[in-house]
């Protein structure tokens, strides 16, 4: 990586006069020195590796990279493998600086946890030696052709046949097809299929079957099995997403998953004792998903910064040099809240994963009652995040101008594989609307905070709704807990709009189904406040307990606002809601915000610095540390394989002929 | 084409309880039953001429994708040559409906008409019979590698030699690499060349000049002069966007382009008239994307819409089947505004080439005083309603769940070939504030609506700013009056909000560039509400001229409404600014919009229909005519490269050793 010497007179000044404590800074976001410590071991192993290198990733169709991700893959299998990477988190890590596709990518994060959190301890014997090992891969074959989130619609059927103590396995409908599954098209050998058990002529629902799909021998499909690859996507060129077609494939009765639910010998169906019980590993996927976006938002705004220093745009007065574009006040607007929230979502993501871990601390020992909120936060957080990461992501982009769609920019194949997360584990409606459900069983029941969890106490029956917004003067919003109050204050407002839309429909005969459909655009307005309210405590949370320097400190709380304040300009309207806040107010809040572009423009360059996002992990001309991004953009491109033969094939084949028809005419 | 008899149930039930005449409304569209004929006949002749086949599209990597593309714009020339197809408007159908990149594209849009309109007459008889004939293709070598929008910095030079009567082309510096242009990397043999004109010692600025790039014997690049492509971009795999580097390259005197500008053999410089004169192209290239914007959009709403129809999701209620995804709230919440939003911008696609007619008309009679009209007004529109259709093809996407991050759904094709709209041309931020400094002016004047334009009449000093909307019910904001009433409102506020910024910071002894800094964000706030308001009225007076049945006037005033009052809804703020409405109204108005999804929903198919986008130009599995998606869907994945063979390579070459290595140790 460049040193800061190296770097392009542009950076350098920004660095130089910054007042931050960069290292402090970078252990904070990472959750301590240790972990700063820790991280920068592994992304050392792998930008060292040459399997790993990246920097022609850009030029490949989407063939060679799936042969190029599977090389990766099974070089960090054998990593894992060797106990040079040990642990989840050291292998989340290493994964995560990969920073590619790996095929086999979903046996270890859906294959394997469900073996471990599904299996009797019987099964766990083979299977999880057998997985653990790699001497079988697995996928996890869930969604069909025909259903995706609604999993009760799942089609695919495991038929119990007592006489040969065996489950067939049927794809009876085209949309019944397995399809999107990661792993699946053409690496793994097994796969977890969700499918509907049928036996004793009763369909029994949704329950797990471990299914070999291809021979351990020569990879060649099993019998009855029609496999392969469901064809381009807007990203992830090196995934093999999948389809599986059953006909009548036979497995023994002992690869039902049976820790929970049990098919005995006869075909006698035991239930689950609670089908809550499968929400641990989806609540922790989503809050993945949160971690991530903070991640992902923060790679496309180092880039977006860095670049918008140095690249300049219209001599604005004779004699001085060109504007650099971060100077303008639109750019500063478009990048500081996305800056912001790349912060306030590393936050949101540190506070999301605590909340995670103690709830499932209450779960293991048999105590149910937080699993609602968790599951809530969950998915509208998931909803939230992935929502303004991507959007970011995008914006971004369009902030670098041309050269942001240049793929050397790094810029498109961030959105492109981070894009999806707005759909998959949950799509993103439904998440909020999940979030909403709860946020209506809350305003119903009408009890006083004490009695409901810390994040949602502001709605109790007994919490203040207050006529009016204090505020007087731009400088009183430059206070988290003023900020934090008007966005309880919107939230309480939206979720009394919605349940009354709610109660009316109710009120005027419809079913709970129809009045539900009915407010449920304001349902999902409320549950997105709602979230926004999390992250942004989770904001100033954070810097309430946070040991750091006065100048960090401080622009952490700029940063904070910023946030906040960004929020209220983005959705005015509903912070005017019911007389809370008026126009005059909005207009404060909006002069604040303008200060404070001029306070993050200070250190803007040092903020996405703190991040620590390794060169060859950013893989982008326009974001390198060093600023040198012209000179690399032409390098870049001189290697791409267009330009291999200075005169193309095509000349030959197609414009030679024209251009020759046309020359005798002269 | 698919009839409508052989769709699925769930199409064919929303088509023949229709009560809209379609074709009327085709023809509506298309500006009249003539254009509808033509335009037919032409995708007649695309569809049915195999050379233009896109089924394959999706598959094709970048390499094959250039291949490709070259073969179809030659077979593209060949038409145009053999006299099949005749004339501007006919050739933009044709193209429109090939639908795919052709490298020699600038060629016919941007090097042809520079010939054209800033040559002598001289040599026009050289080059444009060169050009027409296809004898040589021309590229327009602009932008460069440091420089985009601005145009006045950029840093090519051609200095004149009065000894050899030549001009020394040069790229003096890393920045000044030409960089972007399309057909420039592998196609063109020539270039218009944008260059500082340097003679006797001075720089004269910004001048044009012809080079040719590449011999016209072997294609390859001539002596001095370094091209190729610039790499990977985030779409346009098809285009040869180049880069061109120059070391004293000389051409003869008469390639300047002399119309307007001239150096004589000795050196000697004479000034253009005015330089207002290159503005025709750009306002023209400007329109034609908001043209463009509105095609796309319909594009992906008719996918989104079709197959929400065919999409389920949740059995809401037992016994009965899921729901129609297209009948949730939340998604018509969606998708009907963008609806509205590719209708609204057909007609404000028909206002804007009615204006440029107009206008450029008096140009050529040499009245020059509307120009700022027309620079501001499609400078503005340009960067509206490429907003609105990139923001809305990806919306679109989101619709469509996981299938729609299939290429299969054609939509992430649409949105990385579409999305660069909102940059190139002129840069979204920076088209607006020049529609802002027009708006400046006009606010700055304080003049009588009589002495402005037509459509910035309301911004005349006389033009009552009313204290508070006048509605008092829901059903009122049934009327576009009352819509576009509004809106007029909004922009007076906000353009009085960005000019007392404006002021206030002359006042306070800050100069002009830092007052229209420091104001920025609030006059693209301002010129944005002045599009918005542009494009509302366009949809209005289309209207309130249409000659059509009850039915089809009727659905057309309530997508009027919905397009309105999704503008309230979205920028709630802005209309609650200085008191004009209250949160009451604001509820109203969404009232009023939640009960016109409801009547969409009812014509919501016909609606997309009578865009009438022939399937193939589509190529989308999820937005059919027969809606038999899923079937398509399988049947596309099957033809993907990847599934060639049934064990694909990697397996050998990567799964074998890793899985033969684990098994030994069981």
């Amino acid at each position: 990586m460049a040193t800061a010497r190296s770097a392009v007179p542009e950076l350098r000044v920004e660095r130089e006069r910054s007042r931050l404590d960069l290292e402090q800074l970078t252990n904070f976001l990472d959750g301590g020195e240790m972990f700063t410590e820790r991280r920068r071991e592994l992304v050392k192993l792998v930008v060292e590796d040459p399997v790993y290198k990246r920097d022609d990733k850009y030029f490949l169709s989407r063939e060679e990279a799936f042969e190029s991700s599977m090389r990766k893959s099974i070089h960090y299998i054998e990593a894992l493998k060797s106990g040079k990477i040990k642990g989840r988190p050291d292998a989340y890590f290493y994964r995560t600086a990969i920073n590619d596709d790996l095929p086999t990518v979903l046996h270890d994060s859906m294959f394997l946890p469900t073996i471990e959190g599904q299996c009797t301890e019987e099964q766990k014997e083979k299977w999880l030696k057998l997985a653990s090992n790699y001497s079988i891969i697995g996928a996890y074959a869930q969604t069909e052709l025909g259903h995706g989130t609604f999993i009760r619609g799942l089609e695919t059927t495991a038929t119990y046949d007592p006489l040969t103590e065996e489950f067939v396995l049927n794809s009876p409908t085209l949309t019944s097809m397995k399809w999107w599954p990661g792993t699946l098209g053409h690496t793994a050998t097994h796969a977890v299929v969700v499918a509907r058990l049928i036996t004793k002529g009763k369909d029994e629902g949704i329950h797990l079957f471990i299914v070999q799909l291809r021979s351990l021998e020569d990879h060649r499909p099993l019998p009855g099995i029609k496999i392969g690859d469901i064809g381009p996507k807007f990203g992830y060129f090196g995934m093999d997403n999948g389809f599986l077609h059953m006909t009548n494939v036979r497995i023994p009765r002992d690869q039902m998953l049976m820790k929970y639910a049990q098919v005995s010998r006869d075909g006698t169906y035991s239930k689950p004792p609670t089908d809550k019980i499968t929400y641990g590993t989806m609540v922790f996927v989503r809050a993945g998903i949160v971690v991530q976006s903070a991640s992902i938002l923060a790679r496309a705004v180092t880039i977006a910064i860095r670049y918008s220093v140095v690249r300049r745009q219209t001599q604005n007065r004779p004699g001085e040099p060109e504007t650099q574009v971060l100077d303008y006040q639109t750019q500063q607007f478009k990048l500081f809240p996305l800056l912001a929230s790349a912060y306030a979502m590393k936050f949101a993501s540190q506070y999301m994963l605590k909340l995670y871990v103690g709830i499932t601390g209450e779960i293991a020992e048999g105590n149910l009652e937080s699993l609602p909120e968790l599951h809530a936060t969950s998915a509208g957080l998931k909803a939230l995040c992935s929502e303004i990461s991507s959007n970011g992501v995008e914006l971004c982009r369009l902030c670098c101008g041309g050269h942001g769609y240049s793929a050397a920019s790094g810029l498109p194949q961030l959105y492109v594989d981070y894009s999806p997360a707005q759909t998959y584990e949950g799509e993103n409606t439904v998440m909020l609307l999940q979030t909403a459900r709860y946020l209506l069983k809350i305003s119903r029941q009408k009890v006083p905070q004490a009695q409901l969890p810390n994040n949602v106490a502001y709605l109790g029956v007994d919490y203040p709704k207050y006529k009016e917004s204090p505020v007087l003067t731009p400088k009183q919003f430059n206070d988290p807990h003023i900020l934090l109050e008007a966005y309880r204050q919107r939230v309480i407002r939206l979720v009394a709009v919605a349940l009354r839309r709610y109660m009316n429909g109710i009120d005027s005969g419809l079913d709970a189904v129809a009045a539900w459909n009915n407010s449920s655009v304001d349902w999902t307005v409320a549950a997105r406040a709602h979230c926004h309210y999390l992250v942004l405590k989770a904001f100033q949370s954070s810097i309430d307990t946070a040991e750091m320097c006065e100048a960090n400190l401080s622009i952490m709380r700029v940063l904070c606002c910023l946030f906040g304040l960004f929020g209220i300009m983005q959705y005015s309207g509903e912070f005017c809601l019911d007389g809370y806040m008026n126009s005059d107010q909005i207009e404060m809040a909006k002069n604040q915000l303008y200060s404070l572009l001029k306070e993050v423009r200070y250190e803007a360059v040092p903020l996405v610095d703190a991040f620590d996002i390794h060169d060859d992990i950013l893989n982008s001309c326009l974001g390198r540390y060093d600023g040198d991004v012209y000179r690399h953009l032409y390098q870049w491109a001189l290697r791409a394989p267009r330009n291999k033969k200075e005169v193309h094939d095509t000349y030959e084949k197609y414009l030679r002929p024209l251009l020759k028809k046309t020359k005798s005419k002269l």
